[in-house]
């Protein structure tokens, strides 16, 4: 199976060129000038010819951090793996990185296995696993060092929640010590969890117990100081370390601090703390319920700093940490937050809100857009070159994205499986309009194309040369 | 004339991919994964094949800083364009900037129509100009706007000489202004000239007067204080800047400082700065002449820091300021070294150079190596994506580098006119066996195959998406 | 004739104690315990005695950057040697150190022997002299050291105003150098004067010409530059520095940035800085007027950063920058800032504003308020033991502070020689009740009981040990 | 009883002059200017006249950190509260500040009680406690407050030592709140016990077991993180926090960060990390035993840092953390670095030491010399003006410091109880000759003439206005 993306300009991290994309069957094996007799002998021999023009043709998105099907939460989260990749699909992600993680009492690789056995055949695209690891003793090293030759390169940890999946520096300094022997990532939940949690019960306790007040009580500070902890200890491991969902300008502070510094940490933003703010937490009739997560909103000059981060490489990720709760779950926090589920939807319009970035005042670069979206995430997590780009040899992950194509978020229109969209009304000007998925037509015209079981799974390499 | 580029490793600021590079008179056409029928089938067509087997196939050099056939100099400079951009050509780069300037007492227009006069017809590669800019009137801004219409996209001011080329913060703010219109770039020399020459002079009055002493009395403080004074004037204008051969790790953190604030100031540094110390300036028998530069060599420890800003993005360009004299001119500076004609030779060594950064303990990538190298200069000075990758649609400047051909630098075997070099002895892992520019195949197994006048001027965009 | 102070509370910038003030003469002779033996001693032969009960007793203020009776302006300064001395007597201040200056085209000794006559039995309380430099040559240095031998130790010099006092930086360093071997202090006024007079012209010639455009040409980067380059000056010279009026938050960064490098960099405010912001120059009616002074009022929330330098010391000093213009004064700049001349009164009220940051939430302790407004500046100018303290053997500078006596600041009740006040209708918790300078009563419950000649001329001592 | 200190220099943290101190009882009751009348009168009526010429008159020492008698470690720590305290005595430290600790598993109140037992009868010289606080419940809050009913003000807390002593952030909080409302002062040791302790132990595995790998496995970078931690969670809570035995560069530019912010973050260092090394620790023959204390001594670069972070009010107090160990008790540690009792004799010679810092390269002023060693401590912890300056009313604990009486430190001549000194043979420029406690002549001429008993406890107040 031949295709020819054609007419597009094909936009990578860093190149941008009026080109002929030729895919044969699950992999490019070509970038061609559009209008040489080269397209021409290519499209001769092409099954299919997919129209480009007006489009950027950039790589399929990989959105690093994501949240389906979890039994890590009491309630259950909605998207199953098969809902949630395929509106993962529909936003223009090809890949995705999900967790992993031991049942109660059992060791890593029974969590592996068990997540295998979940997606094996739901996927509409293409997976990873990222292990979460909670109980970190003397066997823990070797076990590390097991999963990563299956493929499982990173390693998510929890400076929070020290009640249930918290790690104490000694572990964490443990687990990155083997990642610099094993070439695997430390990942971390940078909150102080003692900290906040005493914050927290003192809220409720004096009756400050609305979603405002969850936001309130996770001081942005607490955020911060644990990045900076998390910044050290890699240090002292030798060992690189990334910072899952950073929300705040403190936390912020505290990496390029590190990296002013030359040491190698890196930072996930999500679409959630661009975009949405404190303002969200204290909407009224509890309809601040919706925008319940950790860390949370922010308020809103936050904002400013993240996407000053994002421009200038402090910040290297944009995921989603999507993980969706359905109103009447929600519900269940109405008396105290402490009882509400923590989570946003948001695995579907990742790539089209980042472009707002584009188009907007924050002023990003197309290439960073997709470096942002695809590239880094691919690098950081050894995918790279095999997801991230289009170049020859590449996994034939495309998005045609059509930035002349206004529409409005809604969950009236949304494919993910929650009742209410914390983007309702957002207007947007650009739109996934095809994706391929290794080469497969799996969005085309925004309808829906492939099958269950279309996505693999993926056995990572290490990080990619880091910097 | 079709050249097909074969079977070696395709190495761009981003990507790494085993892939055939089609050329077709002057431009790359086409990528294609190597093995495949595409290949062939171009293959077939071609009129030349070369071999890259086992090396690197990357975008030909950008040096953003050479000074041929100067006439600045009151000691003239002794690479002609000819000599000099034949030089360059050995060493893998395709593409010079120089700096083009009026005569006294003449208007800018003036120092281009001439420089264009010097260079044509006379250069192996392809070639650009930045204006150097003394004298700012109110004339200088539409003036200003008139080069950048011609393809002169970028002015060079200087905060130190001020007995001759300085200008003062009320000039640089008013041409930064100007820049921030017409989207042209104003780059720095930053040195304090009026503390460096105070304590120049003090040097040589109570005797100090050795190569040795030049370098002590040109203070990295006051190399950085200009730096900062440079960002802040660029973010008074809402313009960009550039600082031209950064040396010291006090000017780095001023840039550091600067872009963590989100502002745009980009800076070089220059392989003596990376390879020499001011241990060299202390040779004996009066050896230290040949390192006589400014700024001046600095002590080892700053060689880290440097490097560490290039992995991580604070510095930005390597370029040569490449502006050789030969021994005798040297002698001019015997009795006291403000007599010396300032720069160092090192067109040739560039790209070879910083090899050695990717295969030592600097740790660059590949891929940093060449953005450092050819895709940043081309980006910042309006040249990309024409030059500095390897994509449909750019020019076929091209270089085959093989990793694994050690060799020894020696005046005795360069290809530039000057009788000694900074970097006799040097042993690099790595040489560049083919280059390219503009599909013409200028190098070939390290012999000139070109002409003089096949570089042709290049009319500059404006700075490419900055960031 | 020996005095008593008895009952009060002795405050100096460090102790706090309830003790009697034992004065002979023009000095202090004891602190002794009140309700002792030894109290009871003195106070039989005591001449006067002062009842301070209830009231704090501290040393007089000395207020080291006044202009009185300047002829640096083009427009005459209004408060006269006499009438400004006076005012600030009345204010709590004993001392003040004023600007000599050299007549065009004269040597620096003439500058200090006419103000020498000017001041000269006119005076109410005693003065000392910085030197304005504005011209260095090759003699500036011995001249610079003979009048540190006539007891002017310090030297102010401007990075402002291109067209009349500016040095350049090799002229600072080269002074800053002499300092550094005769113990003496270089101040500068930090504006990037090149700059900012682009700026200022810009604005008049596009009709931005109202007092706020006066505030808005003057940018705050471009202060905190100019800090930036007198801490580096310094540092290579070797010696202390001080900045004169500092205004902005910005501006203290670089004081904060250089002191934490160990640097001796010494930062004075006035309480204009403190108290009023661009909004005063905004007022309607031309009233804005009464506001111009150079660097400008800033944004109220530079306010809170310098409160906070104030309180750690990061700023060493609040004096007055005294200026005084009258409002048809202030008229000959209605069509152009540019002709506006640039100065606030405000000498009397130093020390009662200051308590306000006692009394206020910016949280002063008692002592740091006497150490910014009397001890601080004595220990920095030379002055000190003999002024900004109450000690043995100090000079009887007293100042008598009732803490809970309210009242409201008016032109109509000020003593300075001007027809508005700045602080027109602020309320103050404290006032002045008596004042002693050298042991003579100058004030008595509000009431001026001196004549002019009380004052002398100090030969000051170099800055104290500084740290 | 009255005494007269005569002709000497008094020195207080602001003031410096020639003037009789004049004692009554227990109270310094007044300060004359020498060779007055007054200064006749007293001295007439004086039982005893303490000579001072040529001397500095000083406050007495004020030691906030102590271990006598120590029941919190395994080893029993040699110096009773007889003992230490005189020895104290003779290097003119006046009072101390030692650390009171419940018995294991029993309430704060008991730890108290019976300290005061302890001590009840025993000290040379007046003394306070801090409270251990090692367990946090709901009940310590409340029993917080108690204790600075008691005149306990202070409360230290442990990030260090996760198996015994350790606090989690959790619990700092909440006394740090509890701080924040009762005004007591939370004191941390700041190491990242967790991280440490792998390291330790990761050491001890390898066989890396010395004392010099004492040192190695304690980070610098981990003693900093802590500091940052600490401050933020003073932060958090609204509070001032204390960090004792600084021993970094990396952990006071931690201080000084916060600083920077107005953080009221107060910093401690002792002599051992003034004048001592990792040199030290690898002293040959197990020498380096004697000098393992935690944190470790470091690298002597360090040093540098700290005295400029004591010059510059970064660091704010010098005090002992005198804790003896005998060499029969260090050869407990001998196979193993772990089983070694931590702690270095020192309270002797502080007052001593610190001097050198005056005569020396770092430049203290006498007046900063006082400051750190008597008057800071006494204002932190609530004892000032009674003990920490020499003014009319405040205790009579006076030292007569002679700078010209070069003697040498040795355990041949000290007074603490153990059998080394980790000063043997250091050269000091000055002597305690006289030491006075609350108008006790405790030493004379460097003779002890006190008694067991002396010493009375110190009911402390909330710490002095902090800034």
């Amino acid at each position: 199976m031949r295709t020819l993306i054609s007419g597009g300009t094909v936009v990578t991290a860093s190149e941008r060129m009026v080109a002929e994309v030729l895919i044969d069957g699950e992999r490019v094996v070509g970038l061609v000038a559009t209008g040489t007799d080269l397209a021409d002998t290519f499209a001769a021999s092409a099954d299919r010819r997919i129209d480009a023009s007006g489009c950027y043709v950039i790589p399929g998105g990989v959105d690093a951090h994501t949240h389906l099907q979890s039994d890590g939460q009491a309630v259950p989260v909605l998207d199953t793996f098969e809902t949630g990749t395929r509106a993962a699909a529909h936003g223009g992600t090809t890949t995705i990185i999900d967790f992993a993680q031991p049942s109660p009492g059992a060791r890593m690789q029974e969590g592996l296995d068990r997540y295998l056995a979940m997606t094996d055949g739901n996927c509409a695209i293409d997976y990873g696993f990222h292990m979460n690891t909670f109980e970190v003793d003397g066997a823990s090293p070797k076990e590390m060092d097991r999963l990563v030759d299956q493929g499982v390169t990173s390693f998510k940890m929890f400076m929070a929640y020290p009640d249930r999946l918290y790690s104490d520096d000694g572990q964490i300094l443990r687990m990155m010590q083997q990642s610099a022997t094993n070439g695997a990532l430390v990942m971390l939940h940078a909150e102080n969890g003692h900290a906040i949690d005493l914050l927290r019960d003192q809220a409720a306790a004096r009756g400050a117990t609305s979603p405002l007040d969850h936001g309130l009580s996770r001081r942005a500070l607490l955020e911060a100081e644990a990045v900076h902890r998390a910044a050290v200890l890699a240090q002292v491991a030798g060992a690189p370390t990334y910072i899952v969902h950073l929300s705040s300008a403190e936390a912020l502070d505290a990496v390029v601090a590190a990296r002013d510094k030359g040491w190698n940490v890196f930072a996930e933003t999500c679409p959630q703390y661009l975009f949405l703010s404190l303002d969200d937490l204290a909407r009224p009739d509890f309809q601040g319920a919706k925008y319940v997560c950790s860390p949370p909103l922010r308020p809103a000059e936050h904002q400013t700093a993240l996407w000053r981060g994002l421009r200038t490489d402090d910040l290297a990720v944009v995921a989603t940490d999507h993980c969706p709760f359905c109103w009447s779950q929600r519900e269940l926090g109405r008396a105290d937050f402490r009882a509400m589920p923590n989570g946003l939807p948001g695995v579907e319009h990742r790539v089209e809100l980042l472009y707002e970035g584009v188009v907007g005042s924050p002023g990003l670069t197309l290439n960073r857009w997709v470096e942002l979206c695809a590239t880094n995430p691919a690098r950081i997590f050894g995918l790279y070159p095999r997801k991230g780009t289009i170049a020859p040899g590449s996994d034939a992950d495309v998005v045609v994205f059509d930035p002349a194509a206004p529409h409005v978020i809604s969950a009236d229109t949304h494919h993910m499986n929650v009742d209410y969209s914390v983007y309702e009304g957002f207007e947007l000007h650009g739109r996934v309009r095809h994706v391929l998925s290794r080469g497969r037509l799996v969005i085309e015209d925004g309808e829906y194309r492939g099958r269950p079981g279309d996505g693999a799974f993926l056995r990572r390499n290490l990080c990619h040369e880091l910097r």
